[in-house]
Order: structure tokens, then sequence, then C-alpha cells
């Protein structure tokens, strides 16, 4: 186990109508906030109402930005910054999912520095100071709500690029599962697959002794692969969700990163996929998992083994791991599609015209590789998306 | 599910020379502190002077108390709320395990109060500040470190009492495993002991759809079992250590019972007796434990069918699900043996003489009951404490 330091300061409010709390909560911090979310669909739910009496009952002003897409852009966070600079906003209430509370993630430390924002997401800058950010969360997947990332997308050159830093770890996240019933089926799939995705790429990692958190990754893994199939057969299933949503923040708070180093090379080629193609984060997550399984899976064996028998209860050919590695790998592709999701760059109409030069930005030209325990180099990355199509 | 608010505020400094980082952690919040801890044991290690040494480096006066017992009193823990009053201490730093943190926190809710700190533990008053706590953890067992409970013995009457509130939890803890090498074998069975209790007192519960959090439980008891027994075999076993301290902090601050209620009869129980005998807190518990087991196990045969299936390995007999429960039990008892604990309350020299006055005490004279799952009053506690002979 390697030495760490975890600290988790987000206040996870979860449960049965906790939006109305919202108000009490930002008290602590403001009274003047921007009201950051995506398009009109908390307004259709009645959220947006229920959240603008809350801050009214706590006497908080507000101004408003919406409009965040999947895949948030540069040029909104930017207008986003503009505005809290112009009214005096000391606060940032993201409502909505991992786009937009990522969004307001880059205009809580965009708006307190002088250069260009997009500084801290090349790597020129880092973040020294951040306005407070607080999360209604309405889609479990990305886990932003207590994570120190943020993804942002750069129209020009369609780059995405993170940004990972402990100071934009949000003050608070009100999590209430029922604001997820009206997530479609794909969304909540494509959730799934993120949260799963999160879970896995902690989980397969060179650092030795691990066993509690590997124990806890392979129980929060069981948990999401028991509970998914729910929420296809009844939308509106409490606990269902509820443990979906659960397991969405505990995958991406570095809870199970702790005294281990993953290997986040699937995040980083999905994210030139979506980069490029702008499709579902999650959906392209089923499709590059398994392709980055078959990949590299005879570099550990052993891990696939563990990972087969004691998250997909495969049965333990002993004498052949091989076939016991690979076994786990087809039952995590079969879950993918159980649920709904491609498993195939052709399925997301992706064909094989662009895949060079999604391996050359994802290993930035060639220069530098990505992943830890295999460590892909611009071929491998390239082989990688051969095997997805 | 239930509803939950969850924040773990607590900095876990994690890993080799760790300890070497307190004074620039303490420096955060104050320059004149009261170092407090238990015997000499810290100095023969030579813990106590990287201590000073760090302290004198980040330029922090210091007063000390040392003394605190296993079952920490509550004269010592008044003397040292005098010693911080009359030195204008404001930051208490706990070098120790669990007693010596309980009494640490302690001392700093009682610095700030008019009253009798007695009354915190009691219920007559709630703590509503308190000085900061730092802790350099020497033992895993309690969970301490960043749990929101401290439990002080009362000389006067021998009454151990806890108090349970988010407030005490310690702003940051060092976690060097190397520092627990020297933990005598029995002291080191005593503490897997009081983890093991802390996961499954939260795992027997009453609530419904709590999947990941039954995982969660599942997969740290596993580490546990899997671990204790190579602090055995060998004592300067890193890995196995790492382990074990920190299961026993994620066995106790509360995210194993988010959206749950669990069922601490079994500690509650033990406190009488080791309120009345001082018995080491972790030995009282794999005494009370399968008793309470064997009590209470026929009321929700299915919890318990899981947990020896999923935490034990035992087979399922899925015709007798009694025998499946049974066989559980029985191998956690065995595990106890197995590491040196006492099973029985004979095995602890205590004899059936005071039975009842434990089952009075722990029931408030009869007035009230324990537990969750099965709610004990003082007859049940009694006939527990008879199947513990």
């Amino acid at each position: 186990m390697l030495n760490f330091s975890y600290l988790s300061p987000t206040k996870l409010i979860f449960g049965k109508d906790t939006e109305n709390q919202v108000g009490e909560e930002i008290k602590l911090y403001s009274k003047k906030i921007l009201l950051h979310y995506g398009g009109g669909s908390i307004k259709k739910s009645g959220l947006y109402s229920r959240i603008v009496e809350s801050l009214k009952e706590a006497k908080i002003d507000f101004i408003e930005l919406s409009g965040v897409q999947p895949n948030p852009r540069l040029s909104l966070v930017k207008e986003g910054i503009k505005a809290c600079r112009e009214n005096h906003v000391d606060f940032i209430l993201a409502v909505g999912g991992g786009s937009v509370i990522d969004s307001a993630k880059a205009i809580a430390i965009g708006t307190l520095y002088d250069g260009d924002v997009w500084d801290f997401y090349t790597g020129k800058a880092l973040p020294v100071k951040t306005l407070p950010v607080g999360v209604v969360l309405t889609i479990p997947a990305a886990g932003s709500e207590a994570s120190k990332s943020s993804v942002i997308t750069n129209e020009d050159g369609w780059y995405k690029r993170s940004l990972n830093i402990e100071l934009i770890k949000p003050k608070f996240a009100i999590m209430n599962p029922e604001l997820t019933f009206t997530l479609p089926p794909y969304q909540t799939a494509c959730g799934v697959a993120d949260i799963m995705a999160h879970i896995i790429e902690r989980y397969f990692t060179t650092t030795a002794h691990v066993d509690l958190t590997d124990r806890l990754c392979e129980g929060a893994l069981k948990a999401v692969i028991e509970n998914a199939p729910l929420l296809f057969e009844n939308t509106n299933n409490y606990d269902a969700r509820a443990e979906i949503m659960w397991a969405s923040t505990l995958a991406h708070n570095d809870l199970l990163s702790t005294g281990r180093i993953g290997d986040f090379a699937s995040h980083q080629v999905e994210h030139e996929m979506s980069g490029i193609y702008d499709v579902a984060h999650g959906a392209g997550l089923a499709v590059v998992l398994p392709a980055w399984m078959k990949y590299t899976y005879s570099r550990d064996v052993t891990r696939f083994v563990k990972f087969a028998v004691r998250v997909w209860n495969v049965e333990n050919y002993f004498d052949s791991p091989e076939r016991t590695a690979l076994e786990g790998i087809q039952r995590m592709t079969d879950f993918f599609k159980q649920i709904g999701l491609p498993t195939t760059l052709g399925e997301l109409s992706i064909l094989d015209d662009r895949l060079e030069e999604m391996a050359s930005k994802c290993t930035n030209g060639g220069t530098k590789t990505v992943g830890n325990c295999t460590k892909l180099n611009k071929e491998d990355v390239l082989q990688v998306l051969k095997l997805a199509l």
C-alpha cells in the first residue's frame, strides 16, 4: 500500500425532498449566487421552482446561466465567468449532472483568475483560489459532486481536457434519488457505465497489497451490477436509484484510490472520442473498456482473474487463467449490452477513418503514454481503438 | 435506504514516516498545544522524540498530560481541562489509540464548557464548541481518529458512557502502520475485534435495500479476516498492518452506516463489562458478539445467512438457513479464538455473580432497551450474558 492523504470535505445530503434544504446550506456561504444548469428539464420537472423557492426563503439573490451541454463547452464557462464578475456573485450552484458541475467548477476558479481559464486545463497554470460550489445532483454518473475533477471541451479544436485538484471539490451535494426517476433509459445506462468505469479504473492497479480497497471496489461494483438492471424494469424504483446514486459519488471521491494508483487510460481514450464525435461519455466508455481489457489483460492475468471471479462470479478455471479472465471481460461486455449500451465503435457510427487522429490527440501527438498498468503509446491506443471497431 | 447526511472532515495522512508532518499540520490551528498520551511506550519507541522534534521545527509550544489508561478516566479528563485553561492551550494532540483520543476529545469540549464535562456523557448537556483535536494513531481499533464518538469511564460508580456528536471529529489523523509493529499480540487481536465489531454492528440492520453499504461492510470484513492472521506470523508485516489500520478508520467514520441504522447492543453490553471489570474492550466484544448473535439470529435468519455466506464463505444450506446462520456465527467465534481472543466470560475470569448488575446498568435499571434489530430489555441482556458464560 502506498502513502496517501485523504480528505472528503463535501457534505453529502442524501434522500427524499433534500433539495428543499438548498437555501439553508448556501446561506452559510453567500447571499448572491449563480444558478447554473442545462436545458429545460429542471423546469419541466418542477425542480427549478422548488430550488427558487428555497433560495427565496433563505433570502438569497441569484442570477442564472443555463445551456450547459454534455461535454461542457469552454465558451459557456467564459460567459459564466463574465456574469459572475459583473454581478459580484460569490457562490455557484450547479443543478444537474457532471457536465453542469464541471462547468460550475470551471466558472468558480475562472472568476478569481486574471488569465484564461483554459490555462488550468492545459497545465499552463494551477488554480489557487475558487468560489465555493454547491450541487443539486440530477444525474448519477460523473461523481463530480464530490470529486476533484472538472472536464471541459474547448470548441477551438475540440480538445476535451481535465483538471484534477482538491481545491475544486464542492462544499455540499444534495442528492435526492427521486430526481433521477425521469432520466431516459439511455442516459441512465450511460451513467451506470461511467460509475463502473470509475471503479474499474481504480481497481486495475500495479500497486501490491491493497486488499481493503480491492474489496471495496468489488463490493461497489457488485452493488451496481445487481441494482442497475432494476432501473430499466421500473424507472421509479427509489431504492435501486438510491444505490446507483450513492455509488456514483463513492466511485469517484477517491476513497477507492486510497493507497493505490489506478489506470485511467480508458477515460483518456474516451475523452478523445467524445471530444471529436460528441458521443455520450458513458456510451464511449462501454465501447473502450472491453477493448482496453482485451488489449492489456495478458500483462496481469491474475488481476483479471480476480476481477472475473470476485466481481462477475465467473467460475475460476484454475488451469486456464486466460479463459477465466476473458470470461470476466465478456460478462462485463454482456452487462453493458443488457442495459442498452453500445460496445463497438460501429454502434456509435464511428468508422475507422479518424482512429489515428484520436490516438494522436490522446498521446499528445505520440509524445506521451496514457495509463499505468500498461502504458499505452500512440500505436497501442490505435490498437485499442481497432479492437473496439 | 434512509435519508442521511454524511461528512468526514478529518484529513487522513496515511503511511510511512507521516508522524514527522505533525507540526506542519498543527501550525494551521495553534501555537500552544496539549500533548496527551498514555504511558511510556511512545518514549521507548522514539515516537515521542520525533513528535517533539516536529513541534519544535514548527515552533509550537506544548504542555503534556500523560497517563491515559484503557477505558479512559474522567478524573484525568478533568485534570486535562484544568491544565488547558491555566496554560491557554487551544489545541489537543492525542498520541495513542482510542483511549487517548477519546480522552482528548473530552478535554477539548470540557475546556470550553462552564459546567461538569460529565454532563455531555449523561445527556444532561450537548457540547456546542470544542478545541480542535489532532491525532497520531498508534493502535488501530476504536476508529476514534475519524469518529464522532468519545467513551469515558467515571470512576465514581464505574459508569462507562459515550458521547456521539459530529462536533468532536478530529481535524486530522496521522496514521503510520509502522507505529503498530510493537503492539503486543493480545492488544493487536483486541483491536481487530473492535474493528470487526464496528463493521458488524453496522451490518446488522432492519433497514431494507442497503445493498451498497452491505457490500462495503462485507468487503471490509473480508479484508480484515484475510490480513489479521498475518500480524501474528510477522508483527512487522507492513502491508497487513496497513490494511488493518485503514480498516479501523473506515469501520467507524460512519461511511458504512450511510442510509441504514445499525445495532450497537453488543458495544453497549460490553461497555458495562469493561466498566466493571476493566477488561480490554476488544476482548469483551469477542465474548459478547457471539452470544448476542446466538440470542438474536432467529429474528432475522436471512441476514445471518447473508453474513455467513458472503463474509465467512459458509456453504449455503438452502434447506436449512438456520444451519447456515449458525455456521457463520461459529466461524466468527473460531476466528476470534484463532487470533488469541477469549470468547467466553469465564476466560475473562468473569463469573455469574454480577450479570444482573451489568444487565441493569446497561438498560438504565431496566427502564430502556438497547439495540435495534432486536431491542433488548434487561432480561434479554441477562440472557445474552448467560450465553456468554
